[in-house]
C-alpha cells in the first residue's frame, strides 16, 4: 500500500482547505483509510458510471492498528461520490470531504485531471458565492439560492448579464459551486477574457406547494418549482443584484432534471430568457405541435427570437443518440442550436466541462 | 418507541431544507434511526457537556427491518455536535445534517428552544452570507472568509461597521453560520433596531507558513494567523466591501481559541480595533505589565482607548470563577469591561446568547 509518488493536495468543497482523507497520488492512485478496529467488513463504494476501478464496493484490508485500508486506480480525473460500508451499513468519512447528492450526504473526491484542470482556482480575481435567503409566498417556506457575482462587482455600478444554472435530481442547489467548481470556472473564463462578465444564480430544484419537505423526485419538484422560480426567484434576483433585466441578458440551464427544467422554463417564457441550455437532458417525448406550449411550432419566429439553443451531453452517456435525436426533430425542422459533447458521463466531469463550453457563447453583445 | 408528539421542522444548517434524521419531536424527545441489517452493534455518541442525556455512546435496538432506533431525552434545547458509531467506527449519518466540529465532519442535531429562539430565521429581511475567497501572500495559499453582509447593503451606497469573529478550536470559519446562526441573529437584532447594521467577518482561525496545512492546533493556528488577519485579511475587507475604515468601526471578537486570537489581535492593534469581545476564554496567565505587549500597563489610557471590552462565558463552563479571575485582575487595576454570562456549557448554545449581548453593545455612535 506504501506509494512513492508526491500526495497532491486537493482543495475542499465547503472549505478552501484539504481534508486528510482520501489520500490521492500524483499517479492518481487514490489510498482510502478508515479507522474501525472492531469492524468485520469495511468497503469504499465509488458511484457513477465513470470511475476506472470497480462498480462494486471495494473492500479495504484490515491492518495490525485497527486501520482499514485500500490504495485503487489510477482512478479517472475529476469528481467522484463516494460512501464507506461498514458491516454493510452505508456510513459517511467525517475525515474526508462532504458533499450533497444521491439525495444524502455523501463523500466526495476530487483526482486532480492534467488535461482539464480548469475547475480549480487561479491566482485571478475571484468572484463571490452567496447564500441568498428569501421568502416564497407559493411555497410558505424559506428558501435559498446560490448566487455568484463576478470580480469586482462591489467596486463599480455596473449592471451584468445573469445565468441561471440549475442543478440535477438528487442533488441541491449546492451542487454548482460545491461540485461544479462553477465559481472558479466563471472566474477564470472572466480573466482570460473568454466570456461576459456575469452573475450565476443556482436555485434549489424542488418547490412544494404548502412548506418544505425533503428533497423530493422530479415529479415532485415539477410541481411548484417553474412558478417559484418565474414568479419569485427572478423578481427578487432583479430586485436584489445589478442586473440587465430583459431577456437578451438573461439565459436559464441546468444538467438532468435541472436539463428539463430549463426547457420547460425558458421555452415556455421567452419573454424572460433568450438562451436556453439543456445539459445532459431535455427533449424528452417531445412532440412539435404540442411540447413546451407549442414553442417549437415555428421555428423560424424561434430561431429569431432565441439567442442561444445550447445543447450538450457527455459521450459515455449517449451523447452519440442524443445528437441524433437532436438531428432528427430540431434538425429536421430547421431549428437553430448549438451541440456540445465531451468525454465524460453523467456526472459534474461532463457538466463542468459544459459551463466551460456554454459560458463563453452566452451575452455576446 | 412511537411518540404522539408533533415533528418538529428543524431547518438544516447547510440548506434551508430538513434532512430526514434525527426525528425531534416537540416534547424534545429525539429519534435517531440508522440502517445497518448486518452490524451488530449502533450507537449514538452526543457530544459536549450540555445534552442533558448520557456523556457516553447511547445503544440503538434492531427492529426487524433491520433499522436501528432509539428515543431519547428530552434532550437540551439548543445544537448538539453528534456521530453514529458503527460496530465500533465512527461515522457520519448521511440523512442527517453535517457540520464541522471537532476537527471533523460531525452530524448535527437542532433542538428548538422554547425560550430561544432568536436564532431562528424569521420573516425579515435577510442579509447575504458571502464566500469570499482571497489570496494570502504569506501562506501562499487560496484562504476564504464568510462575510454576513446585512439587509439593503445592495441597493444602497452606506457604508458599515465590521464585526470580526472568530471560532475555535477543532472548528472552522463555517461555524458562526452553520452552527452559530450568526446571520440570522443579526438579521433579527437589525430588524428590531436592536443593533447597528454591520458587516460581519468569519477568517479561518488557522495559517501556516508555507501552503495550507490540515486544521491544526492552536500553537499551530498562532503561527502566522495575526499576521494573515491584520496585513491581508483586515485590508482584503475594507478594499472588497463598504466598511467604515477606522478602528471606532471595527471591533474583534472570538471564542474559546478566537477569543484569545481577538485579545492578541485587538490589543496589539488598538490603532486598529476599538472594540474587542472574548467568549469562553481568553486572559490566560495574565501580567499586567507583560501580558499583550503592556496593553493593559497605563489602564486609564487603555479605557480612553477602547471603546468596549467584553468577556463572557457560560454558566455551566466555570462563569462564576472566570468572573472572579476578570474582577481579580482588570478590575483591581480598575480597567472598564463588561461582563455577561449566560445558561449554558463550552457550546454554540452559550455562544448565540454571547453574540445577542454583544451585537447590540457595538457600533453606538
Amino acid at each position: 500500500m506504501r506509494s512513492k509518488s508526491r500526495v497532491l493536495p486537493v482543495a475542499g468543497i465547503t472549505s478552501a482547505q484539504p481534508q486528510p482523507h482520501p489520500i490521492v497520488h500524483e499517479d492518481r492512485r487514490v489510498a482510502f483509510v478508515f479507522d474501525a478496529p472492531q469492524a468485520t467488513s469495511v468497503k469504499v463504494f465509488v458511484r457513477g458510471d465513470a470511475t476506472d476501478i470497480s462498480k462494486e464496493p471495494i473492500d479495504l484490508v484490515k491492518g495490525e492498528n485497527g486501520q482499514w485500508a485500500v490504495t485503487v486506480g489510477p482512478v479517472r480525473p475529476g469528481f467522484h461520490y463516494y460512501n464507506m460500508v461498514v458491516d454493510g451499513a452505508s456510513c459517511v468519512d467525517g475525515q474526508a470531504e462532504v458533499c450533497w447528492g444521491w439525495g444524502r450526504v455523501m463523500n466526495a473526491l476530487e483526482v486532480p485531471d492534467p488535461d482539464y484542470g480548469f475547475y480549480l482556482p487561479r491566482d485571478v480575481p475571484h468572484g463571490e458565492v452567496r447564500l441568498h435567503y428569501y421568502h416564497s409566498a407559493i411555497t410558505g417556506a424559506l428558501r435559498r439560492a446560490i448566487v455568484y457575482t463576478p470580480p469586482g462587482y462591489d467596486q463599480g455600478r455596473k449592471r451584468y448579464p445573469v445565468l441561471y444554472l440549475q442543478h440535477g435530481a438528487g442533488e441541491s442547489e449546492r451542487g454548482w459551486t460545491w461540485h461544479g467548481k462553477a465559481n472558479f470556472i466563471l472566474d477564470s473564463l472572466i480573466a482570460d477574457g473568454k466570456c461576459a462578465p456575469m452573475i450565476m444564480v443556482n436555485d434549489q430544484g424542488y418547490a412544494a406547494e404548502g412548506g418544505m419537505k425533503a428533497f423530493g423526485t422530479e415529479e415532485q419538484g415539477s410541481n411548484v418549482f417553474p412558478r417559484v422560480f418565474v414568479e419569485e426567484l427572478v423578481p427578487d434576483v432583479d430586485a436584489h443584484y445589478r442586473t440587465l433585466a430583459d431577456r437578451d441578458h438573461r439565459a436559464v440551464a441546468g444538467l438532468s432534471m435541472g436539463a428539463g427544467q430549463a426547457m420547460q422554463i425558458g421555452l415556455t417564457h421567452l419573454d424572460m430568457f433568450a438562451g436556453i441550455a439543456a445539459m445532459s437532458g431535455g427533449l424528452r417525448r417531445f412532440d412539435a405541435q404540442t411540447s413546451y406550449e407549442g414553442a417549437f411550432r415555428d421555428p423560424a419566429a424561434l430561431n429569431a427570437r432565441l439567442r442561444l439553443l445550447w445543447f450538450g451531453a457527455g459521450q459515455e452517456e449517449g451523447a452519440a443518440q442524443r445528437k441524433a435525436e437532436l438531428e432528427g426533430t430540431l434538425g429536421k425542422l430547421g431549428v437553430n442550436y448549438v451541440w456540445y459533447d465531451c468525454i465524460g458521463a453523467h456526472d459534474w466531469n461532463t457538466w463542468r466541462k459544459h459551463l466551460l463550453d456554454l459560458a463563453p457563447r452566452l451575452f455576446r453583445d
